[in-house]
């Protein structure tokens, strides 16, 4: 029976270069989004480079439970190598003068995706060889900033939940194994989602160091290909450091 | 104007030994839960034994999106002193066992209406002197433990934020302050509701030292008092430890 590989969020930015990058391997990925259009220009992308590679486009808003509880359901006849968590937005950031409706679809997309679909999938999987989940958080995840509370408040949430899933099923015995990755500045459409813009955010008109969306997905996969738990970025040599669960625990 | 105290989760455990300390140093209080019954009879024995104290009851379903926003609105005319976010559940444990739509419940009940109370009244309140949130997160917000992966993500979430929070409002010169309390094991219906059981659980029976929820509510209060951000349990002594944020932080 042919394998996916499930990515979410895969319109644009960490997503969409990680559909392409397991693709190229010859994986065949199931790709998930709202957009439409963006899916289909993937999935042609993807054809012309890779014609042997299958691509299933699932369009599904993730910010909607019910919505995402169908999406799984949606996909019970395709056997799921591994499942990537990376649909995700952050928000205008200060605490006080955000759009609470918006805020609170943030919170539904970064967080109870994530969880029900790591839960439905370990449900079905905790026992398969090589049966993954790869949860994109954020350094946002281990390191509370100021100025960013909600957003970093639900990758806590991500990172936290992914080391007790893996601690928890390689204590159980199982086979699943849990990972998460913590990205820092990456070239996406995330500055321009969170601030409601029409505008492409000029990353590197900002300054500071930032990767393209491309290294990130190729630090996921490298994540992927480990047995480590956490994938973040080293600051000294701006590389992945791969390492054990990082939240204290018991 | 009268003041009050708003205490989420006031009908059973630390929620209602909040309520009856606040009473007793003569703070007027907003008490609410979804059982009525178990409000009334708080308010009775607040009466009884404060009858200059004013109690106002709020029955309400916190794991309801819309019914939280409708509380917070429900109380513009109120001057709100603080707002004690005590209500939240566990669940069974085990990350593939569990209920998904009774778990989805409770992230809504541990995140969504902690974030919306808190976000709500920080616009309201953000520059009023002596202004406070305390949100009950638990040792599991600073301490993975495998078996309770996602109740530990929920607080996780909720102590992130709120020291984010806090954080946010002193470098923005505001006068709010945001506090977390990390309770240990305390004798309430936390275990029984966890488990769905109609039994009292006997904490005295499964050995371990615990805490009542009057001592812990005295620790909530003795936080709400300090200049601290964090109250968390120092085992060596069984005592509160109060302390700045204690996740990294920018």
């Amino acid at each position: 029976m042919k394998k996916y590989v499930l990515i979410t969020g895969a319109s644009s930015g960490i997503g969409y270069e990680t559909a392409k990058a397991f693709a190229a391997r010859g994986e065949n990925v199931i790709i998930t989004a709202r957009r439409a259009a963006n899916l289909e220009r993937l999935k042609a992308e993807i054809y012309a480079a890779h014609p042997e590679v299958d691509v299933v486009i699932r369009v599904c808003d993730l910010s909607n439970t019910g919505e995402t509880i169908a999406l799984y359901d949606s996909l019970k006849a395709y056997d799921l190598k591994a499942v990537i968590n990376n649909a995700g937005r952050g928000n205008k950031g200060g605490f006080i003068d955000d759009d609470l409706r918006r805020d609170i679809d943030m919170l539904h997309l970064n967080m109870d995706a994530v969880y029900i679909l790591s839960s439905l999938y370990a449900r079905d999987y905790k026992d398969v060889e090589g049966a993954q989940i790869v949860n994109v958080s954020s350094i946002g995840g281990y390191l509370v900033v100021p100025g960013s509370s909600l957003y970093c408040a639900t990758k806590f949430f991500v990172s936290a939940l992914t080391e007790a899933i893996d601690l928890e099923m390689r204590k159980g015995g199982h086979k699943l194994r849990a990972k998460v990755i913590a990205p820092t500045t990456t070239e996406t459409e995330y500055e321009q989602t969170a601030h409601d813009s029409n505008e492409k955010f000029d990353y590197a008109a900002r300054g500071g160091f930032y990767f393209t969306a491309k290294q990130m997905a190729d630090m996921l996969l490298e994540l992927y290909d480990s047995d480590a738990t956490v994938g973040s970025i080293d600051f000294a040599t701006r590389g992945l450091k791969l390492s054990e669960p990082k939240h204290p625990h018991l």
